[in-house]
């Protein structure tokens, strides 16, 4: 929730250019009934029930009107009306008068109506003081569906979307940033390179990686688990059903229970599909008795979970039914919890450096804090909550971490830190999260025996390394516009012969590259050759294009040095030029980038 | 199905000793009410209602009276009698009443009962001709519950089991088979190692791997997904669930829909459990067009399946309700059959023998065959079916590879190649299949573009690699009694300091040995160290328990040379002591036995 004197502004702007909007649509087409329209964090919006259906073909017409009519737009005028003047206002629109009539009915005896030229529109109000000066670099961006109130249930309406800022200078960076948000568009980039696809047979929300996307999620799923299993996680597998009760025992059930699958009846046993892995690792805690010798005990799993999510709300990778978490429970003494903390953050930080995500700019820290007066929501442990919140602000603050507080943000069984990723538009997202848990400790009985020989509660630490799977991603996809690091290019090197007598060493090329095995290319360099009877420049287009780190190009000169030092001619997607060098060369230079995640 | 001679005489022998277990046992609690006693594979059982329970506590009472009434039995009378006097052979037996009813009323007017001794029994023949003098070798072996003819809405009985040889050295081996058997049954085994575990909170049939079996689990899944990568496979990552609809395309839905989890309803859609990978792969084939040039195209995947299997058939890791098979579906022309069967076996064969199953004796190949009259069960197309047949049945033999036929043993798609796998039992079981299929291409309407420039079908192999990873590791864990190769040990190396002065330095030996990175050892070599305050003998003995590949002893001698060249001891897990060497020669010869898996 951003709050600056400026934000506030802007929305005021967007606000009064969702009126403009209005204004014009109703002049052009004044059988339209029209329904709300906000200022949103991008822009604005205005909801309407048109006639006939409008496209972004109409975004002239509607812009060209909107410039005619701020014009005589001098300011906004503030209205106070009784609920029968309010309706006789907007005749016939069962959209305003429900809203009319729920506001009576909240005891309020008038309604707010501002006017502007000759426009006047239900409204809270938080408008420009001069539209005629002030709103002038706006732009209509998109149109989509969108149900009245959001309800399923409700009629469709039109929403036309669109943006305003103060300076034509703004406007225009904004709009760049969305054509280059467009071209990186991971959902995009997914069929263009051949990552991803989707299936009407197999169902929405449901990826099927290809080859090359699942490539992709090999070699970022292996670095993760090995990262993890060499500071210490214990790497675990469980199954990605469990009883129904399972969920109500943790206490989840109520919480998830709308984002869950429906249960499914077999024998006498209710099994779900499982919406988080708490439980699972639990069970595995409980299986033996435990010392406190032992701990930390950090389970961590690559771990399938599902969610149920309206197909409205669908996004690409981003907003999946399937979604396989980087997961982990640190079971600790408290007296651990702050070491835990920097152990956790120390493992976030180093992955998302060899992602080459920078700190405070790509991502920082929230700190979501619970509300000790919400004991419906919040589990009801006042002084647990003190010591959790503390101590996660105290690690924070020690580490000089970039990060900002969230009251009332919290899990409901504890304060967390959510890793907030900014996209290409510069819109903040929680990628994942680090939670500290003393709330299913004490639901599951969890115990250890402490230096005394007595039982202990441990708390609990959840955490993801680098959240979900498909979302880390399809965000690395836009991140990087598709020019993934080599480690992580699905096709690391495409060799070009020039003519049909170069294909043989070609050949012999590749073979050396596929057969290169190291810790870091256990499958051998992935090497793809082009013996199409093409055009030179053309592969390389081709290859370009496809965002292939290295291009080989084996032309006479190169095939010469077959029987001798065997040379070849290295360029890259950038375009560059690296010259001819000796293929072990290259391939001991290619083996070192993608060992250092260069 | 084995009808030897010799198996039927021990079949006739096994169910004379059935009758013999029922006549001791109506001797010594003439209460009890008798059902049914079968020879099986390995031996005979009988099932009784008691009125009061009994335990194994009573094999050796009813073992006595077995062998004191065997002397008065020369032989088995055989007699025919009506339904009526049959009856009255067995007052009040309810059990006995429903047989004779059922076999009335299929139309016969006679019932056969034999009689040995003052013992008769109804029974349907197939004895000894001489029990008194063939029936001395037998052995009561457990008792469990079943229910009257396997039906759950009827009364739980009590199947005593046992077994009968007519050598004493024959039962004395098969005992001994059972005793090696119970030490190498993986259930035990995952306990006493800590390998996995079950929750009654998480569900039945539902296994939780720990750190340890979770280890196995993923050197085993590397191994063979990089395996496959090196050979051309594709390897691709889809969805667990899917529409219902998609399955009743593929047409494995009435084939399958008793063993899948009942369908949840989400939106407009009903989504399922998948309970096999081929239609994603499907979806994933037909995403764009295909070509001629690109087959084979070769879909591999480490796929998550789910398939309900009743309560009383789970079994460990070898009976689940969700299991991860290495699977894939090769899409190849149907002139690439033979070629593209030879390339499936060879892996097979390949991965057998870095597992050290030898063909022949721990595994076999059976063909299973269509039949051309049930066109209800197998898809019609007898040209197909011939071709298909034919072509399997001349890769096996080209190869010379040992294989027997089965009639009617089919897919509904087409004829396949099991993979029959022997356990320590010798008792023979599909571990996973090679099928060739010409019918689902079909129902997709799969095709590819020819050298005509024409749609074709192509063929479809659905093949496994090892099978489901769950049971796989239930089987190498019993194959092995626990003591698997070093490169699947969950831990490979133990240190054991004699004394409190040795742990500095095999501290340092053990970071040495974590930090040896190679392509075989990506998170370093795993080993603990045992610092506890107990004697080395203690160490050693758990270590060994615990079947550690070596244990690495530090004492005086070997702490001396901690700042020279750094000797260690060497023990094995077979109590051999390779005596003292330096550690980077250790480490050298570890890192060779882990990459070639020996």
């Amino acid at each position: 929730m951003n709050t600056t004197p400026t934000s506030q502004n802007l929305s005021h702007l967007r606000h009064s250019a969702a009126h403009l909007l209005a204004a014009a649509v109703m002049e052009l087409w004044p059988d339209t009934k029209r329904a709300i329209g906000p200022a949103t964090d991008d822009g604005f919006y205005y909801d309407f029930e048109f006639t006939q259906p409008k496209s972004s073909d109409d975004f002239e017409k509607i812009e060209q009107k909107m410039r005619e009519l701020v014009k005589s737009w001098k300011s906004f005028e503030h209205l106070e009306l009784s609920s029968d003047e309010a309706k006789e206002k907007h005749p016939g629109n069962p959209y305003k008068h429900e809203l009319i009539d729920e506001h009576s009915e909240m005891g309020n005896k008038k309604v707010t109506y501002y006017v502007s030229g000759s426009f006047g529109d239900l409204c809270k109000g938080g408008h420009v003081e001069h539209p005629d000066k002030e709103l002038k670099h706006f732009k209509l961006l998109s149109v989509a569906g969108a149900y009245w109130r959001g309800d399923e249930k409700n009629k469709m309406l039109s929403r036309i979307y669109g943006t305003a800022f103060f300076t034509k200078e703004e406007l225009e960076q904004y709009l760049n940033r969305l054509e280059e948000a467009k071209r990186r568009d991971h959902r995009k980039l997914g069929k263009d390179l051949d990552l991803f696809t989707f299936s009407d047979l197999v169902g929405k929300g449901l990826p099927l990686f290809t080859e090359k996307g699942a490539t992709i999620w090999r070699e970022l799923e292996r670095y993760v688990v090995d990262e993890e299993i060499r500071r210490g996680y214990k790497h675990v597998k469980t199954p990605n059903i469990a009883k129904t009760d399972l969920y109500k025992t943790s206490g989840h059930y109520p919480y998830y229970k709308d984002t869950m699958y429906p249960p499914m009846k077999v024998d006498e046993d209710e099994l779900i599909l499982r919406p988080m892995t708490c439980p699972h690792h639990f069970a595995l805690f409980m299986s033996r008795p435990r010392s406190y010798k032992e701990l930390p005990i950090r389970y961590a799993e690559m771990a399938n979970l599902f969610r149920y999510e309206k197909s409205g709300e669908l996004t690409g990778l981003i907003r999946v039914r399937q979604f396989t978490l980087a997961d982990s429970h640190n079971f600790i003494r408290k007296d651990q919890a702050s070491d835990e903390i920097n152990f956790v953050l120390d493992l976030i930080e180093d992955i998302t450096t060899a992602l080459k995500l920078t700190k405070g700019t790509d991502f920082t820290y929230r700190l979501s804090l619970g509300d000790r007066n919400d004991t419906k929501k919040y589990y009801d442990a006042p002084e647990e909550w003190e010591f959790a919140e503390n101590c996660l602000r105290d690690v924070l603050k020690k580490r000089n971490a970039p990060f900002y507080e969230a009251p009332a943000e919290a899990a409901f069984y504890g304060p967390k830190i959510d890793v907030q990723m900014k996209n290409v538009l510069g819109k903040e997202d929680t990628a994942f999260t680090v939670q500290y848990d003393f709330c299913l400790p004490e639901r599951f009985k969890l115990t250890y025996i402490n230096e005394k020989g007595e039982d202990e509660q441990p708390v609990v630490i959840h955490r993801s390394s680098v959240g979900a799977l498909e979302r880390v991603i399809g965000f690395l996809i836009e991140h990087y516009a598709g020019s993934l690091p080599v480690w992580l290019s699905p096709v690391q090197v495409m060799i070009v012969p020039i003519a049909e007598r170069h294909i043989d060493y070609a050949k012999k090329i590749a073979e050396t590259m596929k057969s290169t095995i190291s810790v870091a290319t256990p499958t051998g360099i992935r090497v793809e050759l082009d013996d199409r009877n093409e055009r030179m420049q053309a592969k390389i287009r081709q290859a370009t294009l496809q965002k292939i780190p290295f291009i080989v190009i084996i032309g006479d000169a190169e095939a010469e040095t077959a029987n001798a030092d065997q040379q070849v001619a290295i360029r890259t997607r950038e375009g560059k030029d690296l010259g001819t060098m000796n293929v072990q060369q290259f391939i001991a230079q290619l083996k070192n980038d993608i060992e250092k995640k260069i």
